[in-house]
């Protein structure tokens, strides 16, 4: 079963706008155990769509297209589709009811030009749009049946789920059981990471097995496909098995959650708060925890003590340490710790000062230089740490990852 | 002319990752007036590479690929490049010894598997990977030219400004000269400048009008062509003119830099210095003002402060204004600005306090109200807004735009 999706609009092929459609589609087609063959993208142009349309419908048994529904001259994807099938455009009665009552019911009257949204090649099955004004449709052109919806992606994703989907279930009457387990780990690269997993293919044949990265984490991914449900289950749990022995601590999280988001969930456990003090990472840290919904339930602050005024003023740290160690320094580090920790009454503080360039480096502390302090019930301690990567954002992730996978740690013990 | 872009990646056709490469490509491109053809997308698949391949060198003068080129098993584009092609994979010493330096540089040995990135098909130029261990190269295929990239974007973007765009300017050697003007604004959704600017088109009809959205600011991009280059800087001057006139404040910079690189640049111009008080923009505001290098120039400190304690105890926000307006009212806004202002010292500061949701909204308080103080030597107002966005991270990032933009016009004034 090949199936393919077609995305189509100038604005994305001008890069102007980036395609998530296709992702999306891809991410739920997966879901039900599909892999789509290829990702197509071409502008609004008559030529392209139907060159395009006739190849896919030749290599293709379902074909998923998104855009040209619109009522604008260059919503091309009803006329060209009915010329590819070498069929008719058809008024549609009951869609022009709709659209009219879409625009009547927000007290307008339906431009003219929305009228064209009802017309549809002859044979086409109509896929209803209850949030906008473009209907879909499913039409057969030669051997495959093409699935045609609006670009806009709050009504692709509801018309998807609602309208595609199910038909395609039904056309693919698949014997396999599909499952997709996505494990997060931080601490090593992708290399290193196929590395400590040599032998798995051996071991697993079935299981095709795939790096995700999304620095400094990275995914591992388990593909499986099985006839029966119940050996799919038991040879993931060995697989499991095996990587969490092979990987140990530098797992994450069991399902792809990310490092802010598992230490979100081991606070909310231990019924545990965090309070923050950010130098170098300049409020990255609070922002990915506050990222998540329900943050204020563990996450008491951050300051943000960019400026050594504001270390003293707002954290206490002391101009003897300041000036003795330097901003970035292990004490440092822990003084930051300690008043954040104080001042907040938050169960545990961690905190970061270091370098991440591109000025400010010395041999002594180079860029990619950072102190990470933690203090908790059980003390403060702090560590210094070099990272290679030599970009700014890139070492401010970096260092971010590193407190918050240091917090996790201490949140395991 | 026929350009057209591959991405290729499993974790891209699953929909795990959505492909950006691509659309950034084609902006680029785009800058030298060539619109791609199509974009298409495969997994990391011998077969589907070597089919794409082919298909592609058949149909287009340029091919632009990403992806495929890492030290892993499932990085393929190397070696189906070559087989298309009918030539062998050969060693390249240079590209060797500069891998295994780029570990060295790092204090680490080079993997034996990243051996396999100094390896090319016969007769391919290479295209040198400054930040990363893959090279690219230039290759041949049929009556076309692939130009193979890594799909890590930082490495793609940078080799594809210095390596493949001056490239490919040399292929179509093209009479033209191309300009492409960035003109960033906030304030304004995409439709309501394009009403806006209703009229461009009849008054300035060799340049082309498009318009990018990087949520909430939106570019107004002028592609122009000329083979005169006087008329294009002449034609340029006047179009922009035209456009200032009618955006205004709207405007927030003529050479496409974000809110909170203006402000930046308007902070250390007027040698003034801002702090910040964070509530429901949760480190966000300052995250973005310290991912500019330099940001330490004028940027003092922010206080995160999401719980009311924090607001009390580092802000001094009374007991009484929380008890009495709540955590998110004006009051509390201007309690919490001028708080950050005197601690800091700073010359200006910015507060936000408000509901990103998903929980947390009211009748009289919906999620999406945000309310953002601002102190200055001028004294101290504050404002409530409300924005119909309704997702947590949409709703982070407006209000964080809303109070850059407020300083931003305090600046100006």
């Amino acid at each position: 079963m090949i199936i393919e999706i077609l995305a189509t609009g100038n604005e994305l092929l001008s890069g102007a706008l980036v395609d998530t459609n296709s992702a999306y589609i891809s991410e739920k087609i997966g879901e039900i155990g599909i892999m789509a063959a290829r990702h197509t993208l071409v502008g609004d142009d008559e030529d392209a769509l139907g060159t395009t349309f006739k190849e896919l419908s030749n290599r293709a048994e379902i074909v998923i297209v998104t855009g040209g529904l619109g009522p604008t001259r260059d919503d091309l994807s009803r006329e060209v589709a009915a010329r590819v099938a070498g069929v008719a455009l058809e008024l549609d009665q009951v869609s022009l009811a709709r659209i009219e009552q879409f625009f009547s019911a927000r007290g307008r009257k339906a431009p003219k030009n929305n009228q064209i949204q009802a017309r549809f090649p002859a044979g086409a099955e109509i896929l209803e749009n209850p949030i906008g004004t473009a209907p879909g449709f499913a039409l057969k052109i030669n051997r495959s049946t093409f699935f045609f919806m609006p670009g806009v992606p709050a009504e692709m994703r509801k018309m998807l789920k609602e309208q595609v989907i199910p038909r395609i279930t039904k056309i693919i009457r698949d014997p396999y059981y599909y499952e997709c387990k996505t494990i997060s780990t931080y601490g090593l690269g992708e290399s290193a990471l196929e590395e400590k997993l040599d032998g798995f293919m051996d071991r697993f044949p079935d299981i095709d097995l795939g790096f995700r990265a999304s620095f400094p984490e990275v995914q591992v991914k388990l593909y499986q496909k099985n006839s029966s449900q119940k050996e799919l289950i038991k040879e993931q749990q060995e697989a499991v098995s095996w990587i969490k022995e092979k990987l140990g601590i530098k797992i994450i999280s069991m399902n792809g959650a990310s490092l802010a988001a598992v230490v979100a969930e081991l606070l909310i456990n231990k019924k545990a708060t965090l309070a923050v003090a950010e130098s170098c990472t300049g409020g990255l840290i609070a922002n990915l925890l506050t990222n998540i919904a329900g943050s204020s339930e563990y996450f008491i602050l951050s300051a943000v003590t960019y400026a050594d005024i504001a270390k003293q003023k707002i954290l206490g740290v002391s101009p003897e340490v300041l000036k003795e160690y330097g901003a970035v320094h292990e004490e440092t580090a822990k003084a930051m710790a300690a008043g954040a920790r104080e001042l907040s009454g938050a169960t545990y503080a961690i905190s970061t000062t270091g370098i991440a360039g591109p000025a400010g480096g010395s041999p002594e502390k180079p860029v990619g230089t950072v102190c990470i302090g933690l203090a908790g019930p059980a003390g403060i301690t702090s560590k210094r740490y070099h990272f290679p990567f030599g970009k700014r954002l890139l070492n401010k992730k970096i260092f971010t990852a590193q407190a918050l996978n240091l917090i996790r740690r201490e949140l395991l013990s």
